[in-house]
Protein backbone atom coordinates (compact mmCIF):
# COMPACT_ATOMS: atom_id res chain seq x y z
CA UNK A 1 0.00 0.00 0.00
CA UNK A 2 1.02 3.60 -0.34
CA UNK A 3 2.63 5.62 2.47
CA UNK A 4 2.10 9.49 2.43
CA UNK A 5 4.95 11.47 3.46
CA UNK A 6 5.34 13.12 6.42
CA UNK A 7 5.04 16.81 6.69
CA UNK A 8 8.29 17.81 7.47
CA UNK A 9 11.46 16.21 5.58
CA UNK A 10 14.91 15.97 6.94
CA UNK A 11 17.59 18.20 5.00
CA UNK A 12 21.79 19.06 6.47
CA UNK A 13 22.57 22.59 6.21
CA UNK A 14 25.37 24.42 6.41
CA UNK A 15 25.20 27.35 8.40
CA UNK A 16 27.45 30.17 6.79
CA UNK A 17 28.49 33.60 8.42
CA UNK A 18 30.05 36.32 7.13
CA UNK A 19 32.83 36.14 9.63
CA UNK A 20 33.11 32.44 11.12
CA UNK A 21 33.65 29.03 9.83
CA UNK A 22 30.30 27.42 8.49
CA UNK A 23 28.68 24.58 10.40
CA UNK A 24 26.82 21.28 9.36
CA UNK A 25 24.07 20.87 10.68
CA UNK A 26 21.00 18.76 10.35
CA UNK A 27 17.55 21.08 10.12
CA UNK A 28 14.08 20.43 8.54
CA UNK A 29 12.48 21.53 6.00
CA UNK A 30 8.25 22.01 4.47
CA UNK A 31 7.27 18.96 2.71
CA UNK A 32 6.29 19.75 -1.02
CA UNK A 33 5.34 16.68 -3.24
CA UNK A 34 2.67 16.94 -5.72
CA UNK A 35 -0.63 15.38 -5.57
CA UNK A 36 -2.79 14.25 -8.49
CA UNK A 37 -6.33 14.18 -8.09
CA UNK A 38 -8.58 12.14 -10.20
CA UNK A 39 -12.50 12.02 -10.41
CA UNK A 40 -13.94 8.40 -11.36
CA UNK A 41 -10.06 7.39 -12.53
CA UNK A 42 -9.78 10.75 -14.73
CA UNK A 43 -7.24 13.18 -13.91
CA UNK A 44 -8.54 16.74 -13.33
CA UNK A 45 -5.54 18.52 -11.30
CA UNK A 46 -2.42 18.00 -9.75
CA UNK A 47 -1.03 20.35 -6.96
CA UNK A 48 2.10 20.51 -5.02
CA UNK A 49 1.50 20.24 -1.66
CA UNK A 50 2.47 19.36 1.38
CA UNK A 51 1.71 15.42 1.82
CA UNK A 52 -1.31 14.92 5.04
CA UNK A 53 -5.42 15.53 4.99
CA UNK A 54 -5.49 14.27 1.19
CA UNK A 55 -8.83 13.37 1.01
CA UNK A 56 -9.74 16.69 2.84
CA UNK A 57 -7.23 18.17 0.08
CA UNK A 58 -9.29 16.57 -3.05
CA UNK A 59 -12.83 17.07 -1.52
CA UNK A 60 -12.42 20.70 -0.69
CA UNK A 61 -10.89 21.16 -4.10
CA UNK A 62 -13.98 20.01 -5.92
CA UNK A 63 -16.10 22.36 -3.37
CA UNK A 64 -13.83 25.15 -4.79
CA UNK A 65 -14.34 24.63 -7.99
CA UNK A 66 -18.34 23.70 -6.98
CA UNK A 67 -18.71 20.48 -7.92
CA UNK A 68 -19.55 19.18 -4.68
CA UNK A 69 -21.67 20.58 -1.85
CA UNK A 70 -23.50 17.54 0.33
CA UNK A 71 -21.83 14.94 1.67
CA UNK A 72 -23.77 12.26 -0.23
CA UNK A 73 -22.20 14.25 -3.43
CA UNK A 74 -18.92 12.00 -2.95
CA UNK A 75 -19.11 8.62 -2.07
CA UNK A 76 -15.38 7.93 -1.50
CA UNK A 77 -12.33 9.31 -1.72
CA UNK A 78 -9.51 6.65 -2.08
CA UNK A 79 -5.14 6.60 -2.63
CA UNK A 80 -5.28 4.87 -6.18
CA UNK A 81 -4.82 1.35 -5.44
CA UNK A 82 -2.27 0.86 -8.21
CA UNK A 83 1.34 -0.99 -7.14
CA UNK A 84 2.80 2.62 -8.37
CA UNK A 85 1.48 4.54 -6.55
CA UNK A 86 3.99 4.16 -3.67
CA UNK A 87 3.85 7.28 -2.76
CA UNK A 88 0.72 8.05 -2.20
CA UNK A 89 0.27 10.99 -4.21
CA UNK A 90 -2.76 10.04 -6.58
CA UNK A 91 -6.37 10.38 -4.93
CA UNK A 92 -9.18 8.97 -6.67
CA UNK A 93 -12.73 10.72 -5.95
CA UNK A 94 -15.63 8.88 -6.47
CA UNK A 95 -18.72 10.60 -7.28
CA UNK A 96 -21.97 10.27 -5.91
CA UNK A 97 -24.54 11.48 -8.62
CA UNK A 98 -22.54 15.18 -8.69
CA UNK A 99 -22.75 16.62 -12.53
CA UNK A 100 -19.55 17.46 -13.90
CA UNK A 101 -18.25 19.68 -16.12
CA UNK A 102 -15.41 18.58 -17.32
CA UNK A 103 -14.12 21.19 -19.45
CA UNK A 104 -14.32 23.69 -16.92
CA UNK A 105 -12.74 21.23 -13.97
CA UNK A 106 -9.43 20.36 -16.21
CA UNK A 107 -9.37 23.40 -18.33
CA UNK A 108 -7.97 25.64 -16.75
CA UNK A 109 -6.96 28.12 -18.82
CA UNK A 110 -10.52 29.85 -19.51
CA UNK A 111 -11.08 31.30 -22.76
CA UNK A 112 -11.76 35.09 -22.50
CA UNK A 113 -14.16 35.71 -25.33
CA UNK A 114 -14.11 39.12 -27.35
CA UNK A 115 -10.90 39.61 -25.86
CA UNK A 116 -12.42 41.68 -22.57
CA UNK A 117 -10.78 40.03 -19.40
CA UNK A 118 -10.79 41.63 -16.22
CA UNK A 119 -11.01 41.51 -12.59
CA UNK A 120 -14.97 42.09 -13.02
CA UNK A 121 -15.05 39.19 -15.54
CA UNK A 122 -13.31 36.94 -13.22
CA UNK A 123 -15.79 37.91 -10.12
CA UNK A 124 -19.08 37.26 -12.30
CA UNK A 125 -17.32 33.72 -12.87
CA UNK A 126 -18.11 32.92 -9.46
CA UNK A 127 -21.00 34.54 -8.46
CA UNK A 128 -22.01 32.49 -11.53
CA UNK A 129 -21.55 29.74 -8.98
CA UNK A 130 -21.75 30.39 -5.64
CA UNK A 131 -24.53 32.95 -3.97
CA UNK A 132 -23.57 35.65 -1.83
CA UNK A 133 -22.59 35.63 1.36
CA UNK A 134 -25.91 36.81 3.89
CA UNK A 135 -25.79 36.53 7.97
CA UNK A 136 -26.92 38.62 10.22
CA UNK A 137 -24.46 37.20 13.03
CA UNK A 138 -21.73 39.98 14.56
CA UNK A 139 -18.83 39.67 16.65
CA UNK A 140 -16.15 42.00 18.91
CA UNK A 141 -13.28 43.79 17.22
CA UNK A 142 -11.69 41.26 20.62
CA UNK A 143 -12.97 38.27 19.40
CA UNK A 144 -11.59 39.38 15.97
CA UNK A 145 -8.21 39.68 17.54
CA UNK A 146 -7.76 37.11 19.82
CA UNK A 147 -7.70 34.57 17.32
CA UNK A 148 -4.03 34.58 15.72
CA UNK A 149 -2.62 33.89 19.13
CA UNK A 150 -5.01 30.69 18.90
CA UNK A 151 -3.70 29.81 15.32
CA UNK A 152 -0.04 30.35 16.31
CA UNK A 153 -0.59 28.20 19.60
CA UNK A 154 -1.99 25.49 17.30
CA UNK A 155 0.87 25.38 14.77
CA UNK A 156 3.27 22.65 15.23
CA UNK A 157 4.91 22.66 12.09
CA UNK A 158 5.04 25.96 11.24
CA UNK A 159 7.49 26.63 14.25
CA UNK A 160 10.06 24.10 12.79
CA UNK A 161 10.13 24.76 9.21
CA UNK A 162 9.02 28.24 8.63
CA UNK A 163 7.74 26.84 5.61
CA UNK A 164 4.03 26.34 6.03
CA UNK A 165 0.84 28.54 5.40
CA UNK A 166 -1.94 27.95 7.74
CA UNK A 167 -5.32 28.37 7.67
CA UNK A 168 -7.60 27.94 10.63
CA UNK A 169 -11.48 27.83 10.78
CA UNK A 170 -13.44 29.41 14.30
CA UNK A 171 -16.74 29.17 15.34
CA UNK A 172 -18.45 32.46 16.41
CA UNK A 173 -17.49 32.33 20.06
CA UNK A 174 -13.56 32.27 18.54
CA UNK A 175 -13.00 28.67 18.94
CA UNK A 176 -10.35 27.45 16.55
CA UNK A 177 -12.68 24.56 14.80
CA UNK A 178 -10.27 23.05 12.46
CA UNK A 179 -6.37 24.04 11.66
CA UNK A 180 -4.47 22.64 8.08
CA UNK A 181 -1.30 23.62 6.91
CA UNK A 182 0.65 23.43 3.45
CA UNK A 183 3.00 24.59 1.49
CA UNK A 184 0.40 25.97 -0.83
CA UNK A 185 -1.93 28.78 0.88
CA UNK A 186 -4.73 27.76 -1.26
CA UNK A 187 -4.60 23.90 -0.15
CA UNK A 188 -4.76 24.63 3.29
CA UNK A 189 -7.63 26.19 2.75
CA UNK A 190 -9.05 23.48 0.47
CA UNK A 191 -8.28 21.17 3.30
CA UNK A 192 -10.31 23.07 5.65
CA UNK A 193 -13.17 23.42 3.46
CA UNK A 194 -12.72 19.42 2.86
CA UNK A 195 -13.00 18.98 6.39
CA UNK A 196 -15.83 20.82 6.72
CA UNK A 197 -17.66 19.06 3.43
CA UNK A 198 -16.93 15.68 5.34
CA UNK A 199 -18.42 16.27 8.22
CA UNK A 200 -21.87 18.11 6.77
CA UNK A 201 -20.51 21.52 7.88
CA UNK A 202 -21.06 23.20 4.89
CA UNK A 203 -21.78 26.16 4.09
CA UNK A 204 -20.15 27.80 7.02
CA UNK A 205 -22.06 30.53 7.44
CA UNK A 206 -21.23 31.04 11.46
CA UNK A 207 -17.67 30.70 10.73
CA UNK A 208 -14.20 32.97 10.80
CA UNK A 209 -11.48 31.79 8.62
CA UNK A 210 -8.17 33.10 9.50
CA UNK A 211 -5.07 32.91 7.30
CA UNK A 212 -1.60 33.15 8.15
CA UNK A 213 -0.34 35.57 5.17
CA UNK A 214 -1.76 37.60 2.39
CA UNK A 215 -5.77 36.91 1.34
CA UNK A 216 -5.67 37.22 -2.98
CA UNK A 217 -8.47 36.37 -5.21
CA UNK A 218 -8.06 32.90 -5.26
CA UNK A 219 -8.60 32.59 -1.33
CA UNK A 220 -11.45 35.21 -1.06
CA UNK A 221 -13.40 33.43 -3.92
CA UNK A 222 -12.53 29.25 -1.94
CA UNK A 223 -14.08 31.36 1.07
CA UNK A 224 -16.82 32.40 -1.13
CA UNK A 225 -17.68 28.42 -2.46
CA UNK A 226 -17.73 27.31 1.13
CA UNK A 227 -20.05 29.76 2.67
CA UNK A 228 -17.60 31.95 5.06
CA UNK A 229 -18.64 35.24 5.43
CA UNK A 230 -15.95 36.76 7.60
CA UNK A 231 -12.50 36.07 6.22
CA UNK A 232 -9.38 37.23 8.37
CA UNK A 233 -5.97 37.66 7.32
CA UNK A 234 -2.38 38.55 9.16
CA UNK A 235 -1.00 40.20 6.33
CA UNK A 236 -2.48 42.39 3.42
CA UNK A 237 -5.23 41.48 0.76
CA UNK A 238 -5.06 42.47 -2.80
CA UNK A 239 -7.31 44.89 -4.82
CA UNK A 240 -9.33 41.80 -6.47
CA UNK A 241 -9.87 39.91 -2.83
CA UNK A 242 -11.09 43.23 -1.62
CA UNK A 243 -13.12 44.00 -4.81
CA UNK A 244 -14.62 40.23 -4.73
CA UNK A 245 -15.47 40.49 -1.19
CA UNK A 246 -17.43 43.95 -1.46
CA UNK A 247 -19.66 42.17 -4.16
CA UNK A 248 -20.26 39.27 -2.39
CA UNK A 249 -21.00 40.50 0.67
CA UNK A 250 -18.02 39.53 2.87
CA UNK A 251 -16.40 41.07 5.50
CA UNK A 252 -12.49 41.21 4.57
CA UNK A 253 -9.83 41.93 7.63
CA UNK A 254 -6.10 42.51 6.88
CA UNK A 255 -2.99 43.09 9.09
CA UNK A 256 -4.59 41.47 11.80
CA UNK A 257 -1.62 42.29 14.46
CA UNK A 258 -2.06 43.01 17.75
CA UNK A 259 -5.77 45.03 19.00
CA UNK A 260 -5.54 46.69 15.67
CA UNK A 261 -7.06 45.47 12.59
CA UNK A 262 -7.71 47.26 8.46
CA UNK A 263 -11.35 46.02 7.44
CA UNK A 264 -11.58 46.40 3.75
CA UNK A 265 -15.37 45.12 3.33
CA UNK A 266 -18.50 45.21 5.25
CA UNK A 267 -18.02 46.41 8.26
CA UNK A 268 -21.41 45.66 9.79
CA UNK A 269 -20.15 42.27 11.26
CA UNK A 270 -17.82 43.75 13.55
CA UNK A 271 -19.11 45.30 16.65
CA UNK A 272 -18.36 48.81 17.59
CA UNK A 273 -16.91 49.23 20.89
CA UNK B 1 -6.21 51.63 -26.98
CA UNK B 2 -5.83 49.84 -23.88
CA UNK B 3 -4.94 51.24 -20.51
CA UNK B 4 -2.69 48.93 -17.84
CA UNK B 5 -4.06 49.63 -14.39
CA UNK B 6 -1.42 50.62 -12.11
CA UNK B 7 -0.17 48.42 -9.83
CA UNK B 8 -1.93 50.08 -6.84
CA UNK B 9 -4.95 50.55 -5.59
CA UNK B 10 -7.10 53.03 -4.08
CA UNK B 11 -9.23 51.79 -1.24
CA UNK B 12 -11.25 52.79 1.92
CA UNK B 13 -10.29 51.21 4.79
CA UNK B 14 -11.80 51.15 8.31
CA UNK B 15 -9.24 51.15 11.02
CA UNK B 16 -10.32 49.12 13.89
CA UNK B 17 -8.78 48.05 17.59
CA UNK B 18 -10.73 46.37 20.19
CA UNK B 19 -10.81 49.41 22.47
CA UNK B 20 -11.30 53.09 20.58
CA UNK B 21 -14.03 53.72 17.91
CA UNK B 22 -13.12 52.84 14.07
CA UNK B 23 -11.85 55.80 11.94
CA UNK B 24 -11.92 55.38 8.33
CA UNK B 25 -9.18 56.12 6.14
CA UNK B 26 -7.91 55.89 2.54
CA UNK B 27 -5.05 53.29 1.78
CA UNK B 28 -4.16 51.40 -0.79
CA UNK B 29 -3.78 47.95 -2.02
CA UNK B 30 -1.35 46.04 -4.29
CA UNK B 31 -3.57 45.47 -7.73
CA UNK B 32 -4.32 42.04 -9.22
CA UNK B 33 -6.11 41.22 -12.51
CA UNK B 34 -5.88 38.54 -14.59
CA UNK B 35 -3.82 38.53 -17.62
CA UNK B 36 -4.48 35.80 -20.30
CA UNK B 37 -1.29 35.43 -22.41
CA UNK B 38 -1.93 33.94 -26.03
CA UNK B 39 0.56 32.67 -28.25
CA UNK B 40 0.17 33.36 -31.67
CA UNK B 41 -3.74 33.69 -30.93
CA UNK B 42 -4.23 30.57 -28.90
CA UNK B 43 -4.44 30.88 -25.26
CA UNK B 44 -2.06 29.09 -23.52
CA UNK B 45 -2.60 30.29 -19.83
CA UNK B 46 -4.63 32.78 -17.27
CA UNK B 47 -2.26 34.34 -14.34
CA UNK B 48 -3.57 36.33 -11.45
CA UNK B 49 -0.69 39.06 -11.31
CA UNK B 50 -0.11 42.26 -10.85
CA UNK B 51 -0.29 44.93 -13.99
CA UNK B 52 2.81 45.97 -15.18
CA UNK B 53 5.77 44.77 -17.41
CA UNK B 54 2.77 42.20 -18.92
CA UNK B 55 5.33 41.76 -22.12
CA UNK B 56 8.27 40.33 -19.98
CA UNK B 57 5.84 38.58 -18.42
CA UNK B 58 4.43 36.83 -21.25
CA UNK B 59 8.15 36.45 -22.35
CA UNK B 60 9.49 34.76 -19.35
CA UNK B 61 6.41 32.47 -18.75
CA UNK B 62 7.45 31.19 -22.55
CA UNK B 63 11.03 31.09 -21.31
CA UNK B 64 9.98 28.90 -18.29
CA UNK B 65 8.00 26.54 -20.12
CA UNK B 66 11.32 26.00 -22.52
CA UNK B 67 9.37 27.24 -25.45
CA UNK B 68 11.82 30.59 -26.07
CA UNK B 69 15.57 31.08 -25.33
CA UNK B 70 17.00 33.42 -27.71
CA UNK B 71 15.37 36.88 -28.52
CA UNK B 72 14.51 35.52 -32.48
CA UNK B 73 12.34 33.24 -30.77
CA UNK B 74 10.09 35.87 -30.10
CA UNK B 75 9.24 38.51 -33.00
CA UNK B 76 6.52 40.71 -30.99
CA UNK B 77 4.71 40.73 -27.64
CA UNK B 78 1.38 42.42 -27.92
CA UNK B 79 -1.32 43.95 -26.41
CA UNK B 80 -4.20 42.09 -27.90
CA UNK B 81 -5.47 45.12 -29.87
CA UNK B 82 -9.38 44.07 -29.56
CA UNK B 83 -11.71 47.20 -28.68
CA UNK B 84 -12.63 44.54 -26.07
CA UNK B 85 -9.16 44.43 -24.24
CA UNK B 86 -9.88 47.81 -22.51
CA UNK B 87 -8.26 46.84 -19.40
CA UNK B 88 -4.89 45.57 -21.19
CA UNK B 89 -5.28 42.27 -19.62
CA UNK B 90 -4.80 39.82 -22.91
CA UNK B 91 -1.46 39.79 -24.41
CA UNK B 92 -0.33 37.92 -27.22
CA UNK B 93 2.76 36.57 -28.28
CA UNK B 94 3.88 35.97 -32.25
CA UNK B 95 7.21 33.80 -32.18
CA UNK B 96 10.17 33.81 -34.65
CA UNK B 97 9.79 30.30 -35.80
CA UNK B 98 10.24 28.31 -32.16
CA UNK B 99 8.65 24.66 -32.10
CA UNK B 100 5.82 24.69 -29.56
CA UNK B 101 4.52 21.30 -27.82
CA UNK B 102 0.54 22.90 -27.68
CA UNK B 103 -0.55 19.90 -25.38
CA UNK B 104 2.46 20.34 -23.07
CA UNK B 105 1.54 23.98 -22.99
CA UNK B 106 -1.59 24.31 -22.69
CA UNK B 107 -2.61 21.17 -20.44
CA UNK B 108 -1.15 22.00 -16.90
CA UNK B 109 -2.65 18.72 -15.79
CA UNK B 110 0.27 16.62 -17.04
CA UNK B 111 -0.42 12.92 -16.94
CA UNK B 112 1.09 10.82 -14.04
CA UNK B 113 1.05 7.38 -16.47
CA UNK B 114 1.11 4.09 -14.10
CA UNK B 115 0.21 5.89 -11.32
CA UNK B 116 3.63 6.32 -10.01
CA UNK B 117 3.76 10.64 -9.96
CA UNK B 118 6.12 12.05 -7.19
CA UNK B 119 8.69 14.56 -6.35
CA UNK B 120 11.48 12.70 -8.38
CA UNK B 121 8.81 12.41 -11.22
CA UNK B 122 8.49 16.07 -11.17
CA UNK B 123 12.56 17.13 -11.16
CA UNK B 124 12.96 14.70 -14.27
CA UNK B 125 10.62 15.57 -16.31
CA UNK B 126 12.14 19.53 -16.26
CA UNK B 127 15.41 18.18 -16.37
CA UNK B 128 14.37 16.70 -19.65
CA UNK B 129 14.40 19.98 -21.06
CA UNK B 130 16.96 22.22 -19.45
CA UNK B 131 20.92 21.80 -18.37
CA UNK B 132 21.84 21.37 -15.27
CA UNK B 133 23.78 24.55 -13.79
CA UNK B 134 27.92 24.56 -14.20
CA UNK B 135 29.41 27.86 -13.14
CA UNK B 136 33.07 27.47 -11.64
CA UNK B 137 32.69 31.14 -9.70
CA UNK B 138 32.61 32.00 -6.23
CA UNK B 139 31.40 34.69 -3.94
CA UNK B 140 31.48 35.81 -0.54
CA UNK B 141 28.69 35.23 2.21
CA UNK B 142 29.29 39.03 3.04
CA UNK B 143 28.26 39.84 -0.80
CA UNK B 144 25.07 37.47 -0.43
CA UNK B 145 24.47 39.48 2.91
CA UNK B 146 24.43 42.52 1.30
CA UNK B 147 21.32 41.33 -1.09
CA UNK B 148 18.45 41.93 0.92
CA UNK B 149 19.69 45.61 1.93
CA UNK B 150 20.00 46.73 -1.33
CA UNK B 151 16.34 44.85 -2.43
CA UNK B 152 14.39 46.29 0.20
CA UNK B 153 15.77 49.79 -0.69
CA UNK B 154 15.03 49.19 -4.26
CA UNK B 155 11.31 47.93 -3.51
CA UNK B 156 9.27 51.06 -3.01
CA UNK B 157 5.46 49.29 -3.63
CA UNK B 158 6.25 46.82 -0.75
CA UNK B 159 6.69 49.45 1.89
CA UNK B 160 3.53 50.79 0.61
CA UNK B 161 0.90 48.00 0.16
CA UNK B 162 2.65 44.84 2.03
CA UNK B 163 1.30 42.81 -0.28
CA UNK B 164 3.88 42.26 -2.99
CA UNK B 165 6.79 39.57 -3.44
CA UNK B 166 9.91 40.70 -5.28
CA UNK B 167 12.51 39.54 -7.02
CA UNK B 168 15.83 40.60 -7.38
CA UNK B 169 18.61 39.60 -10.18
CA UNK B 170 22.14 40.71 -8.92
CA UNK B 171 25.40 40.06 -10.81
CA UNK B 172 28.48 38.85 -9.01
CA UNK B 173 29.58 42.21 -8.15
CA UNK B 174 26.14 42.30 -5.88
CA UNK B 175 24.90 45.03 -8.18
CA UNK B 176 20.96 45.18 -8.22
CA UNK B 177 20.54 44.14 -12.53
CA UNK B 178 17.07 43.79 -12.24
CA UNK B 179 13.90 44.16 -9.40
CA UNK B 180 10.07 42.77 -10.14
CA UNK B 181 7.16 42.52 -7.99
CA UNK B 182 4.04 40.88 -7.96
CA UNK B 183 1.48 39.80 -5.81
CA UNK B 184 2.20 36.22 -7.47
CA UNK B 185 6.07 35.21 -6.65
CA UNK B 186 6.04 32.85 -9.72
CA UNK B 187 4.86 36.29 -12.01
CA UNK B 188 7.79 38.46 -10.04
CA UNK B 189 10.44 35.80 -11.16
CA UNK B 190 8.69 35.27 -14.87
CA UNK B 191 9.14 39.36 -15.36
CA UNK B 192 12.77 38.74 -14.54
CA UNK B 193 13.38 36.07 -17.09
CA UNK B 194 11.52 37.83 -19.94
CA UNK B 195 13.43 40.96 -18.82
CA UNK B 196 16.60 39.03 -19.73
CA UNK B 197 15.24 37.06 -22.69
CA UNK B 198 14.43 40.57 -24.54
CA UNK B 199 18.12 41.49 -23.31
CA UNK B 200 19.79 38.64 -24.72
CA UNK B 201 21.07 38.18 -21.14
CA UNK B 202 20.46 34.01 -20.79
CA UNK B 203 21.63 31.84 -19.93
CA UNK B 204 22.01 34.02 -16.34
CA UNK B 205 25.30 31.95 -15.77
CA UNK B 206 26.71 34.52 -13.76
CA UNK B 207 24.17 36.25 -12.06
CA UNK B 208 22.62 35.36 -8.59
CA UNK B 209 18.44 35.16 -7.78
CA UNK B 210 16.89 36.79 -4.92
CA UNK B 211 13.07 35.92 -3.81
CA UNK B 212 11.59 37.93 -0.75
CA UNK B 213 9.75 34.92 0.47
CA UNK B 214 10.08 31.10 0.11
CA UNK B 215 11.42 29.15 -2.54
CA UNK B 216 8.90 26.33 -3.70
CA UNK B 217 9.90 23.69 -6.22
CA UNK B 218 8.40 26.18 -9.19
CA UNK B 219 10.63 28.91 -8.39
CA UNK B 220 13.65 26.67 -8.48
CA UNK B 221 12.76 25.42 -11.62
CA UNK B 222 11.90 28.48 -13.08
CA UNK B 223 15.79 29.77 -11.89
CA UNK B 224 16.98 26.94 -13.75
CA UNK B 225 15.00 27.24 -16.65
CA UNK B 226 17.15 30.67 -16.73
CA UNK B 227 20.10 29.56 -16.17
CA UNK B 228 20.27 30.79 -12.67
CA UNK B 229 22.71 28.68 -10.45
CA UNK B 230 22.55 30.09 -7.34
CA UNK B 231 19.33 31.08 -5.72
CA UNK B 232 18.82 32.61 -1.97
CA UNK B 233 15.74 33.84 -0.83
CA UNK B 234 14.91 35.68 2.73
CA UNK B 235 13.00 32.72 4.40
CA UNK B 236 12.39 29.01 3.63
CA UNK B 237 12.72 26.32 1.21
CA UNK B 238 10.56 23.88 1.17
CA UNK B 239 11.82 20.09 0.69
CA UNK B 240 11.33 19.55 -2.73
CA UNK B 241 13.24 22.64 -3.91
CA UNK B 242 16.30 21.39 -2.06
CA UNK B 243 16.12 18.34 -3.45
CA UNK B 244 15.96 19.83 -7.03
CA UNK B 245 18.99 22.13 -6.68
CA UNK B 246 20.54 19.48 -5.19
CA UNK B 247 20.37 17.67 -8.74
CA UNK B 248 20.36 20.60 -10.98
CA UNK B 249 23.81 21.90 -8.98
CA UNK B 250 22.41 25.21 -8.04
CA UNK B 251 23.51 26.51 -4.82
CA UNK B 252 20.39 27.11 -2.91
CA UNK B 253 20.50 29.54 -0.16
CA UNK B 254 17.25 30.12 2.69
CA UNK B 255 16.84 32.51 5.71
CA UNK B 256 19.05 35.22 4.79
CA UNK B 257 18.68 37.20 7.10
CA UNK B 258 21.64 39.90 9.04
CA UNK B 259 24.99 37.93 8.50
CA UNK B 260 23.52 34.88 8.34
CA UNK B 261 22.08 32.31 5.98
CA UNK B 262 21.30 28.69 5.44
CA UNK B 263 23.14 26.99 2.57
CA UNK B 264 21.11 23.79 1.86
CA UNK B 265 23.32 22.49 -1.04
CA UNK B 266 25.86 23.32 -3.60
CA UNK B 267 28.27 25.35 -0.91
CA UNK B 268 30.88 25.39 -3.36
CA UNK B 269 30.00 28.49 -4.93
CA UNK B 270 30.23 30.34 -1.32
CA UNK B 271 33.34 31.13 -0.40
CA UNK B 272 34.75 30.33 3.11
CA UNK B 273 35.35 33.44 5.35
Amino acid sequence: MSAVRPAISQVNVRKVNVSDAAVEVADVTATEEPLEIRVEGRSVAVVMRTPGHDEELAAGFLVSEGVVQHPRDILEVSQCPSIGNKHGNVVDVLLGGAVVNWDSLTRHVFSASSCGLCGKTSIESVFQRFPAAETRWQVTPALIASLPDKLRAAQETFSKTGGLHASGLFDLDGHLVVLREDVGRHNALDKILGHAFMNGMLPLNRHILLVSGRVSFEIIQKALAGGIALVAAISAPSSLAVDFAQEAGQTLVGFLRGETMNVYTHPQRILQP
